[in-house]
């Protein structure tokens, strides 16, 4: 807010940019090895079908949602209306990712006969996507389908940032809850012997709520917030250069 | 930040912060509600002695440092340092509170012979705890012990509430998977079979996300924000009354 909005980046972004990438794909990659190397690994025509669960929601609710919410803080010089698109993009491939790992889990529970949505995991997931298509849809709503005026889209900005926000922590914390389930169900006592399996699933529940962290960092730090309406601000810019005489990238 | 520093509270906010302490306690009387009718009771000394570590953590992690991250916005017209004592005491209470959750679960686990932190509710708890010690020592040794130069003040702050918020989100976060581990042990099979304990432990845990969500979003809305550094707006609006004749109550 002071100083007025400086087009250029902050210099420690790009470091906490790059480090949220590094746990997201590490993130990615450790989901992938715990169920690869104590899992069995993933197929569709199986009782593999499960393991497309935890590794969809992981790329899709967290990595790409995470991603999806840092767009404006990374591409900050970038036109308002591209980098929207790139928003509601990534929502869109997130979305349509958790929905493979929402058939993959309903389909393999109809197989075994295991009973649906009793559990605590299974409440939060059902919240979040019912909660982040309706964002989402709202968010389109507003944003980018033309004729919502100026006026209501800021007074709604605002409630779709915290709402964007809460629904990525309620994500990320399903995920810990889903993990935790995984391996009570599949390691029951030998969990509390350090097996490595408990222990590699332990470390991949921190580095979640520790990528969580680093997104929410990126994303509250005001200082680092995309100057706002940097359109209008150039066209404003140009508008007092125009009447004083002063030149838009002399400050 | 617009409009200046209102040192009127806004008309929503009190309905907000009735609405977080009717979950807050909600939330409380049920961990009470579960442990008695479902968990036998608490008590100290007999294998009851575990219960005391949710409803202690509940109380203190979840309810009592929601409340102590709330001090500036409830008591938004106090003085700053009135405000400070207060939000530093409800977080000191909340802390005893869980030591004794702690002390209850390590000392359970002792007489039973049961293994210490092999789970990720147990990491994810100690470093909620450890994290939570610390940022009270910084936060005491930053704003209410005298000496620390202003400048260091105003470059901490923002760090402080991040930090404050963030270890909120955790405790709640670990109170889930404790939750969720709590039915997975006593519940086994049973839980998919929507016992109603099952069923009030579920309710708990989405009561949990409602009340840190609420919480976030009291916290966040920046219009609802504290009028920063009332006494130094009070006395530079003086100082404006003095030089221009201006009347500081006017505006």
């Amino acid at each position: 807010m002071e100083g007025g909005a400086a087009a250029s980046t902050p210099a420690a972004l790009p470091y906490y940019v790059a480090f949220s990438q590094l746990l997201g794909l590490t993130l990615v990659a450790m989901t992938g090895a715990w169920l690869g190397l104590y899992r069995g690994g993933i197929a569709w025509e199986s009782d593999l079908q499960f393991n497309a669960h935890p590794l969809c929601m992981v790329i899709g609710l967290v990595f790409l949602q995470g991603d999806a919410l840092l767009v404006y803080r990374v591409f900050r010089n970038e036109a308002k209306r591209t980098t929207k698109v790139l928003h509601g993009l990534l929502h869109v491939f997130a979305l349509v990712i958790a929905l493979v790992g929402l058939v993959a889990v309903f389909d393999y529970h109809r197989k075994k006969g295991y009973t649906d949505l009793y559990s605590l995991h299974s409440w939060c997931g059902i919240l979040v996507f019912v909660l982040y298509f309706v964002q989402w849809l709202v968010g389109f709503g507003f944003f980018l389908f033309p004729g919502a005026p100026f006026s209501l889209r800021s007074r709604y900005r605002p409630q779709h940032i915290f709402f964007g926000a809460t629904i990525f922590l309620l994500s990320v914390g399903t995920a810990l809850l889903g993990l935790k389930e995984a391996l009570l169900f599949n390691l029951g006592d030998k969990y509390s012997t350090f097996e490595p399996e408990g222990v590699l699933a332990n470390v991949l529940g921190l580095l979640l709520a520790c990528f969580s962290g680093v997104v929410l960092y990126i994303l509250t730090r005001a200082d680092w917030k995309r100057p706002s309406q940097a359109e209008e601000q150039a066209l404003s810019m140009d508008f007092k250069t125009l009447t004083e005489g002063d030149s838009p990238g002399s400050q």
